[in-house]
């Protein structure tokens, strides 16, 4: 595809489901138009683009909004030129599916897990339990995916790395936020060695925020909701 | 692809996930070995072949596993000649995706919670209001992305037809274990309709079973967790 596009994301600077597609968008070399939304005051264009899940991120192209960053990465990479984000084979590109299900299953919601289940110690441990869980079968998973190679997609980043390398930077903010490792090095030294590989790429500097952009973030959520549970306690 | 492939299917007679990639296969014109799995007595095919999930559907193809129903049908429709299962237009592949995702995200979650979450009356009332507020979300999908014509993927089925239409017959077991419809032709009268003609598909009739199949299963599930609690309580 080629000639002029009218491509707008709306995202958020510390949302690894845009960030996906803002490293997508980026391995194509395409320009688009950034709107950071605002998840405390959603923007009606978020609103009525995604009406399902009311998320971001959003690709709106020539019009026609797109929603579900794994839906949009494969989308941008069936339509625009450049480098292949997904593996060309099609058992390869299966797996890679199949792992990044995986990520958005299981993973996604342990660790965010951790940063909302604030109720007991206990139920932050299992959701830290459940997120290492996963790291370990994904430190299996890319022992044969990578073929010895640097990252899941081979000597350059693709689909699996852009699916897991988006929430790095949350991984290294749970250091400083609650002295936790996700990925250990003792344990999964793969990962840990592939997630150093994968901050280093031109890709990752371009649009990954600092590990302390995701505090302050999570900081000022922790905030917002004691201040709504203090308000509704007293109404 | 032509010559001789080595297909095997492990799969299971009720399980709409497994009656996806039937329904694939068959759309392709692909013969393939089936085996049905039982589930409380998992083979060690389907524990070597899907050690994450340890689930059916499987597919076996040249030895090697494939997992998850819907990576397995993306991965049919991209390597065998026939009819195309996804749509051919990026832009409407990628509103197949999302709204397969919402399928397995949102509905399929509610309508299995009806059959596993017998604790109480009001656990049940929960996922149904679940079930029927994703069945209204669907309708109104359905309005749009038909375009007035008999499925989800045009004049005959497709992708998105498959990925619901299995679940289909287990409704159809609702009504006869709860009374319950989760597809209210008063409500939902596209989708009612679809359903229907989907039911007459000749794809439909060959591999999905009777909803007494499903009755059956879901009494015999009912009774071996019963004695499972029972030997529990007397242990």
């Amino acid at each position: 595809m080629a000639g002029k596009e009218d491509l707008k994301l709306l995202g958020m600077l510390v949302s690894p489901f845009a960030i996906r597609v803002r490293m997508a968008l980026s391995m194509k070399g395409v320009s688009y138009e950034y709107e950071e939304e605002d998840l405390f005051n959603k923007s009606d264009l978020l609103l009525s683009s995604n009406p399902v899940h009311k998320m971001v991120p959003v690709l709106i192209h020539n019009g026609k909004p797109l929603c579900e960053s794994l839906v949009i990465v494969q989308y941008v990479d069936e339509l625009f030129a450049g480098p292949a984000i997904l593996p060309i084979d099609s058992y390869k590109r299966a797996t890679a599916r199949f792992w990044a299900a995986f990520v958005d299953d299981k993973l996604c919601p342990a660790w965010i897990g951790i940063l909302k289940e604030t109720k007991t110690e206990d139920e932050r441990a299992e959701k830290v339990k459940e997120a290492h869980a996963a790291i370990m079968q994904i430190e299996e998973a890319f022992a044969k995916l990578s073929e010895g190679k640097a990252f899941f997609g081979g000597d350059s980043i693709g689909y699996l790395d852009i699916v897991l390398g988006s929430c790095l930077f949350w991984f290294e903010a749970f250091r400083w936020m609650f002295d936790l490792e996700i990925i250990k090095s003792s344990e999964a030294p793969l990962l840990a060695a592939w997630a150093e590989r994968f901050g280093e790429t031109a890709e990752a500097k371009k649009v990954v925020p600092e590990a302390d952009e995701a505090v302050q973030y999570a900081y000022n959520l922790r905030a917002a909701y004691a201040a709504a549970a203090a308000a509704a306690a007293t109404r």
